[in-house]
């Protein structure tokens, strides 16, 4: 059977990108390597038509303003009614009070395919208590985190994707862990943005969802090992083009 | 005669961009790699004003609100007063009826320098069918290209620059081909939105227009195929430091 | 006494920025090899709050809107209100009369613990006059640039850091001047905006300000040598990824 990293390359799926201003660019090109092709925008007025263009939509609330989540909302539910799939990335939705109601808007009004999130964001989800730091988890805990994978999955009808040092991914009475990945992710901005782009591209294609995603991560993962490896661990500065070239090579 | 990077890095035009947020950085560090000087806003109060201080002005639409393309034409038309180049990069404009309506105002309002785009995005400002995907062009032909550039350049009364495999920049009886370049340049973001910014640093030299554009555009491509060779065809992650290192390089 | 970098690394220190565009993904990749942590957001709803939640708060007015300029504000006067420490960094001010409106709103409303910029910028908070271009300061001076930083410290009661060949640094009685640093810094976008994060991030220790802000600048000039010379001169491309990576070293 064909890996997702194949049927990315050979769909090329418009992904279309409703992100933050800080991973934009990182975001484009690192999902262009990886085999996907991506579109931002912004516009109440185009996001509908936009939507209804692509393969599948990516939610990423990270520097959202209110008129931006208005266009969140709108291009979401023209991908529901399209039967598009959507990610949503509730980026630091514990940070404020402004972007717990925008998630929980989004929430109400979108049927999310997939929901991605550190333990922290995630957890808020779902109302159990998780310390945090800006956009950062602090104290991820493994056994903690597959719980709340399971309640998010349960509660929003979706395949929840928790990021740590291990990642756990959920859907219905599906539960599956990867242990792909390297601290460098850790430290460079827009890690878990990109991989909400890769996650929309592999369900994008017409894999299984969850394995798409848990081959999507998996890979992801791996670029990151194999860029670590090659920039000698230098720092984050010479890391972050040997990952964007790991994303466009063959899974191993 | 002196080539037409002397005369950027010379003159280091300021180059005011209204550009989209997924290239801002890369345009920025691929114009003052050229020789240019980059300076970005786009509160309309201010537009006008920086538009009267700058050599040349961009306008690209790739992520422009309404409130950006209200902004983006009160520049252009600051700029026509001023006799100021003005670069039009129309990305996507066939993506939705929002753009397209933008567009629309944008070349009633204001008399381009030069328009540049791929044949998707300039067939359909001529009203040719063509097939794009999101802000991509699909099926190029050579031929058609040619008669796009003309047409453009024709109803706009402009320097029509219709990117692609070859490039073909047209200006009422003048038509010319380019074939430098590389593919590297189709999988990174914004080749093209930085391909503009230089095309605006060299129209504001005092070269003949249409000499200018023909240099800028094959220097870059040439650049890209220096980047290439150097960065050894590992991925568009350690390309793009190389390209940008490459459009500092004197011409050859 | 331990250098401000280890203070830096020990705290990660929560920076929120309101920056610019251009440089939101290099300012935040350049403090996370620093040791600090970024979080940005312009939407006016939220900024009290995450300003309350940060150790210190940059202001940069580099691509402002209106808008933002209102959100800059607020977050301003609710660091202000929990003594959380704020730095201004006023780019491009002379460039427009809603800058210097924006920046007489932001002075009058705020009390900032640093303020940053090259010379033109800093002259002009002071209305001494000064040649710019566009967002570059014209003919530094190195006399003229220490009164300059004498009239900012002493007229906003601040820590003044002029920037340039030589980095003049004012507070009160104290003055000191920083000759760390290379011209590469010169030719890439954002050097300045992401020393404005790297200085607030100084700021959010315990160390005494001024010294912290010393410290700071000393090694943002070091780490750009040090890159210099892993690039081998090649150009900003790859100048870059190296000055990412040696802002992750220790100090020497």
């Amino acid at each position: 059977m064909t890996h997702v990293t194949t049927n990315v390359r050979e769909l090329q799926p418009l992904v279309f990108h409703l992100t933050n201003q800080v991973v934009m660019n990182f975001s484009a090109n690192g999902l262009l390597a990886f085999g996907g092709s991506p579109i931002m925008a912004k516009e109440i007025k185009e996001v509908s038509d936009i939507a209804a263009i692509s393969n599948s939509v990516l939610i990423n609330i990270g520097t959202a303003t209110e008129h931006e989540i208005e266009a969140m909302i709108t291009a979401g539910k023209a991908a529901n009614e399209k039967g598009i799939p959507v990610v949503l990335d509730p980026v630091g939705v514990a940070a404020s009070p402004f972007r717990q109601e925008s998630i929980r808007r989004l929430l109400e009004d979108i049927q999310f395919t997939a929901i991605k999130g550190n333990a922290g964001e995630m957890a808020h989800l779902v109302e159990v208590p998780w310390q945090t730091k800006g956009v950062e988890s602090i104290d991820d805990d493994n056994n903690k985190t597959a719980d709340i994978a399971g309640l998010v999955a349960s509660k929003y009808d979706t395949i929840a994707v928790v990021t740590g040092e291990v990642d756990v991914i959920c859907q219905g009475n599906q539960i599956k862990e990867n242990e792909t990945g390297h601290t460098m992710l850790t430290k460079i901005t827009g890690a878990g943005c990109l991989l909400g782009s890769i996650l929309a591209a592999c369900l994008a294609t017409n894999r299984d969802s969850f394995d798409a995603i848990y081959e999507g991560i998996q890979f992801y993962g791996k670029a990151a090992q194999n860029a670590a490896n090659r920039s000698d661990g230098n720092g984050t500065g010479t890391f972050i083009p040997h990952f964007i070239d790991a994303l466009s090579k063959k899974e191993d």
